[in-house]
């Protein structure tokens, strides 16, 4: 049986009260659950692609871009990659429960800090239909009641989407309440849910920097801070011409549109003439937008000139500013002022300035010799990534199921008072 | 040399320059610092309690009452005793540097999560000027740099504290500026600190209930809410006479102002008339005014009505709610309502009801058989105490050294790039 909220607070008081429900299920419980949901979004893939048809016709009826309808489309194969997804999810180890810390006082009180679920976790976020299902299953493996604010663009397939999920819910008997959807109410939803606090635990914002920057700085709800990439690689004096070479067009051409990918090189400048002429004809070759200062550009002409606004630049695409710089302190000068803290390699074969490195610079995660495409949730070998943290409260860097649990102290005593 | 910053901002970059520094010393280096401030707030007893006689003088003629001049006041006992508690940072474990997770990719890169420092650490307090040198010695052996609002009563022994500690700071050749206080921009001060997002790492304040909500609802830093204590005792229908008699007495008694005192006792119906005479008998006899329900009145005239107002006040004085309930379950329903996630205890003898309540009360610490009073950072073991977390997010419970800590993920890879 649903319950038909009429506003947004009477919905989120819905989501607490499930949530209480949902955080005492066993692991093979929410287990099963996610196999119903991951069954019946395969079994509902033709409607769940009719509703994605209605978004992508206004999509191109409001002129979106062919990027967005892209991350906007579902069709059958990616639908059924959703369902998939949600199974491995179902696969993933129970992270509440865990005992994490665990001492007996000298008067015989037993106390243990144990991991267990938020209660309820809030995401708002963008185009992509996905994060509506990733979110859901992620948080119900947790054991959490969820609470969504997707898109506009993506409305119709997100009401789908949720219904299905609540109606996989109700079909084991388990309260449909715990995964909710505000978007019908349209800005005032996102809104309630940023003003939320002690209906919502916690909010994860996912998408443009924008979006973030607004959640961020207009919550009461505790919020984790995700997603933006100004990342990167430093180019040492005794960098390997192979490693700077593969490494930084790893970085930039793999997948530019995310936000692990490289958006600055510095490079020392006693190595200039080393690795950048080979390293900028194939940035080219690969169809890189080089945005130099004068000394990079001194060494290819089809190098663009590069303004300030470019060393802080999350690109997002072919593009790459380039910096020619003194030295390794010159190099963390310029991270410390455009880094947003998200990842940053140093391509080097001296042990000094990789354990430099290591330790000064400030962000989620710090490389030497590797590929900042490997800040990822899946490749860190977590099974899932709710996103990546780029704060310092909570959790940093890419965040598994464990990061959307919280921790509880329970004690046991026989009369204990305190002297 | 002490640079003069001649608006709150720029002493505010002055401090995350300064935590650059206090973040890359070692735990060595770091114990000598601690060392030299208890040194110098010995050494300057004298000067302590002179400033601080400004401010209780200052007190008095605002009439502030007993109560907060006792908590204002350091005479040279409180001194000593103020530096003894530095030297036991300094002995405490560098929480940073531990490695928390570690794995090796497939493709050989190495991956490590170590503990590093927030960077700036950021705290808004009230009346007790020894929240100044807690907070400071504490930000310093987690290697964090520390900004400080206090409360305007201490302001003359807020600034004399401040000023040894960054003499101390300097006497041994590092930035004094790595401790701040923005006291003296007056409410601009907090307000900046609320809103220096990329300047302080986390803001945690230390207060009245008041001041923590504005705070929470204000700050666009990351904010550790703490202390609000409305915290309950469950006597269950098995509960022990004697153990419910001593738990509650010493939860209520021992110290009525902390936060872990307990403030509303629920009984079960069926154990009323067995556990209730006597407890209201000793409780009056401890100068407690119990405000009950009308059950609870019924086993004793000296009870006074409960008004609704009752269930949700954190008295911190010589009061007690007292409510008679149906059973388990409407004693969770009470606790869900008005409770603030501190500490809660369940007396009984049965292992079903004390799971129940251990899996269900969604607090910070849960308890069996034992007194509220041991929700404590110095109880558990910690060492030393930074406050007690009631959110969820990064911390709860009581907060040591730790607590004060970030991660970061360090790569070590030989040339990895992304398939």
């Amino acid at each position: 049986m649903t319950v038909i909220a009429a506003s947004v607070d009477e919905r989120l008081r819905l989501v607490k009260d499930a949530a209480r429900e949902i955080g005492l299920l066993d692991s093979g419980r929410k287990s099963v659950l996610l196999h119903a949901i991951s069954d019946a979004l395969e079994a509902s893939s033709t409607e769940i692609v009719a509703a994605n048809a209605l978004d992508l016709e206004r999509g191109r009826h409001d002129a979106i871009g062919e990027a967005l309808l892209d991350r906007l489309r579902l069709d059958e194969k990616r639908v059924s990659a959703l369902a998939a997804a949600v199974r491995d999810v179902a696969g993933l180890p129970d992270p509440v429960g865990r005992v994490l810390d665990s001492r007996t006082l000298p008067n015989g009180l037993s106390l243990e800090k144990v991991a267990v679920p938020f209660g309820v976790v809030g995401s708002i976020y963008e185009a992509r239909p996905n994060v509506t299902v990733d979110i859901a299953s992620l948080a119900l493996r947790s054991g959490n009641a969820v609470v969504l604010r997707g898109g506009s663009a993506a409305q119709s397939t997100n009401a789908r989407l949720v219904q299905i999920m609540r109606d996989a819910l109700a079909s084991q008997g388990v309260s449909p309440e715990a995964i909710q959807s505000v978007d019908d109410f349209g800005r005032d939803g996102a809104k309630a849910l940023m003003n939320a606090r002690g209906l919502v635990d916690v909010l994860v914002p996912r998408g443009s920097a924008g979006l973030i920057e607004t959640v961020v700085t207009e919550s009461t709800v505790p919020v984790i801070e995700t997603g933006a990439g100004v990342v990167h690689i430093y180019l040492d004096a005794t960098a390997r011409v192979d490693w700077a070479h593969d490494i930084v067009l790893n970085a930039k051409t793999q997948r530019p549109s995310v936000c692990n990918a490289v958006e600055t090189v510095l490079v020392h400048r006693t190595a200039a003439d080393r690795l950048l002429p080979e390293l900028l004809a194939s940035l080219d070759l690969a169809g890189v937008t080089v945005h130099g200062d004068d000394e990079t550009r001194a060494h290819d002409s089809r190098v663009v000139p590069a303004t300030d606004d470019d060393w802080s630049r999350e690109y997002g695409t072919l593009d790459l500013a380039v910096r020619v710089v003194d030295d390794l302190d010159h190099a963390l000068a310029h991270i410390r002022r455009y880094s947003t803290h998200h990842t940053e390699s140093i391509i080097t074969d001296d042990p000094e300035a990789a354990d430099r490195f290591l330790a000064e610079v400030d962000s989620a995660v710090v490389l030497v010799n590797a590929s900042t495409r490997f800040t990822d949730g899946g490749e860190f070998g977590f099974g899932a990534e709710v996103g990546i943290s780029t704060q310092k409260l909570h959790a940093r860097g890419p965040m598994g199921l464990a990061e959307l649990t919280s921790t509880k102290w329970l004690g046991r005593g026989d009369g204990q008072v305190r002297a």
